[in-house]
């Protein structure tokens, strides 16, 4: 053979496993981390059945994001069904178990992104739409837009067969008491917060922290982000916070992680927290946990922004900050799987 | 004098030094930077009455926002009177000039960001606040929240004492007759746009790009960013561009810069424009004129987004890249002041 027949043959086989390399899923990396809200969240203010049911509940979740990665989907679909699971519980301030607004609404938030193609959905301040995670993929897939607010998002939903609830659907006994307890509160300009330890407390003084997300690296090495939410207790005048701001609450790229947050969203936009600490690896170089530790524990921690956020790099490296007594949170990779709420 | 006492008296001088000098305002640096939109603007498209009415508006715009600079007054106070010139003007899709939605309406966004605090203030989708940029403002000084919308966004308005007006205040004959005709164009799906020469045209081909902005330094090395707009002619769902999300549209940090976004909003807010110009400079250590760039020409460009930005930074260096056929910017600096339209 000679010599350049030879140099031919060796660059069509190293074309071959290139694409063979690219194209085969490698199943020994995907990860998948959720968190279910950060906040005042102590063993002091917790009983003992109210942990169990959320333990449950987050297993429940990483086992169903968990097997659609198994079965070689995509993280994008993985972080869509576990987001779905814990909208659907009362136990978070996402979907179902949203918060109450001033005027007695239940506004919801959500966000997705997408890794490999930088697409982002958003969805804010709607009432209806029972599962708004899969309404802001709706948004990233079959819209030419990023973000839909208010009554035009509803609309979309309906449009594109999104499931459609009566506000009511929304209404949960706890949510509506914290809301009357914190009127109250503002009524009689007193402080009923402190240490009576009852469970209504973790709400009231986690108030602002509370929200779901996923993030999630497939087989084929793609990274997503979703985040899905009810904002914050008592809110007015159409308040929106940092989950549906891409780049704060929500950010993904393959080229260095998916974020998804949980905290005082004030604090994590102006930070713009998500993409923050995305930049510490592309431009700074750092590996994923202290980019993460950078920004939560150190940047928000100066700035007052308490929360926290999980993070997931291409090589399913994960990080799950957070500056608060405690942050729901868990995650399943290589079998082995932990599900978190307290500090120690 | 013994040694030490010598050294003592040093550091008090030093000291003091210090402390003059970062009390004291240093008017060689002070800079205004504008923009009024980007999108398919060139010579062809453009006639000589209407460029000098731009150029005019785009002057009276830059001398009042640097009129504040020269009395010593913030940059938070020059960009919002800057954008208010143009918000009030017909020219421009912002405020008065604003685009119709699919519905026949004109829905506002506007954002203005404190370089100094990280402090930022965003309102969207609001129909009867005549100057949004001040609301924004109102938002981020008189509220704890970032982000109001809707309805929501107005009361909060009202209830400051904004200037509230009749949806009919922002009718305006040639931004309803470029509504119809996108909807003829929608209907009969032809295509109308190329090549007739009329000024019409300079809104329908650069329909998404309609935006005002301004970026300011002032004596005392402040820096600040404001962005208003109409967002896209024709837009349905309560469609929300990057204009009010921090971050991507509207950005400032005293360490880095200050940005404001004119573009496709929907590439804009993926790539975390804004945030992504500042964190090449704070962590790749870009000047700024390459960290604009690398996002604008290159970045935006790979990605498909189209438009610009204007930036300042702390020593009062600007850019303004953009990678559409043109540009409404200007700016004032060491009393230099320029207006441009085209890329040449």
């Amino acid at each position: 053979m000679n010599k350049k027949l030879y140099l031919f043959c060796l660059c069509l086989l190293a074309g071959y496993m290139g694409l063979a390399q690219s194209s085969k899923p490698d199943y020994s990396k995907i990860t998948l981390v959720i968190h279910g809200g950060a906040g005042t969240i102590t063993r002091a203010n917790m009983t003992p059945e109210k942990e169990k049911a959320y333990k449950e509940k987050l297993n429940e979740a990483l086992k169903t994001g968990y097997a659609v990665l198994e079965k070689g989907g995509s993280s994008l679909d993985a972080v869509e069904a576990t987001v779905r699971v814990m909208e659907d519980s009362p136990l978070f301030n996402a979907g179902k178990g949203a918060v109450f607004t001033n005027e007695g609404k239940n506004e919801l938030d959500a966000a997705i992104m997408d890794g490999k193609t930088l697409k982002a959905g958003a969805i804010a301040s709607v009432t209806t739409i029972r599962n708004p995670i899969s309404t802001a993929r709706a948004v990233m897939e079959q819209s030419e837009h990023v973000m839909m607010i208010g009554p035009g998002a509803e609309k979309f939903a309906q449009e594109k067969g999104m499931e459609i609830v009566d506000p009511a659907y929304f209404y949960t006994e706890t949510r509506f008491n914290q809301l009357q307890k914190i009127k109250d509160n503002e009524k009689t300009e007193l402080d009923h917060n402190g240490g009576s330890g009852s469970t209504e407390n973790i709400f009231i003084e986690g108030k602002k922290f509370g929200t779901v997300g996923a993030v999630a690296l497939d087989a084929y090495g793609n990274l997503a982000a979703a985040t899905s939410t009810g904002g914050m207790t008592n809110k007015r005048y159409g308040r929106v916070g940092d989950v549906p701001i891409i780049g704060a609450g929500t950010y993904a790229d393959n080229t260095t992680c998916a974020v998804s947050a949980t905290g005082h969203g004030e604090y994590f936009i102006r930070s713009v927290v998500a993409h923050d600490i995305a930049s510490l690896m592309a431009y700074k170089g750092l590996p994923l946990k202290k980019a993460a530790d950078e920004v939560v524990m150190h940047k928000l921690v100066e700035r007052g922004g308490e929360g926290g956020v999980i993070a997931v790099d291409r090589n399913g490296n994960i990080a799950m900050p957070f500056n608060s007594a405690g942050m729901y949170r868990g995650y399943i990779k290589k079998g082995k799987s932990e599900v978190l709420i307290y500090k120690d």
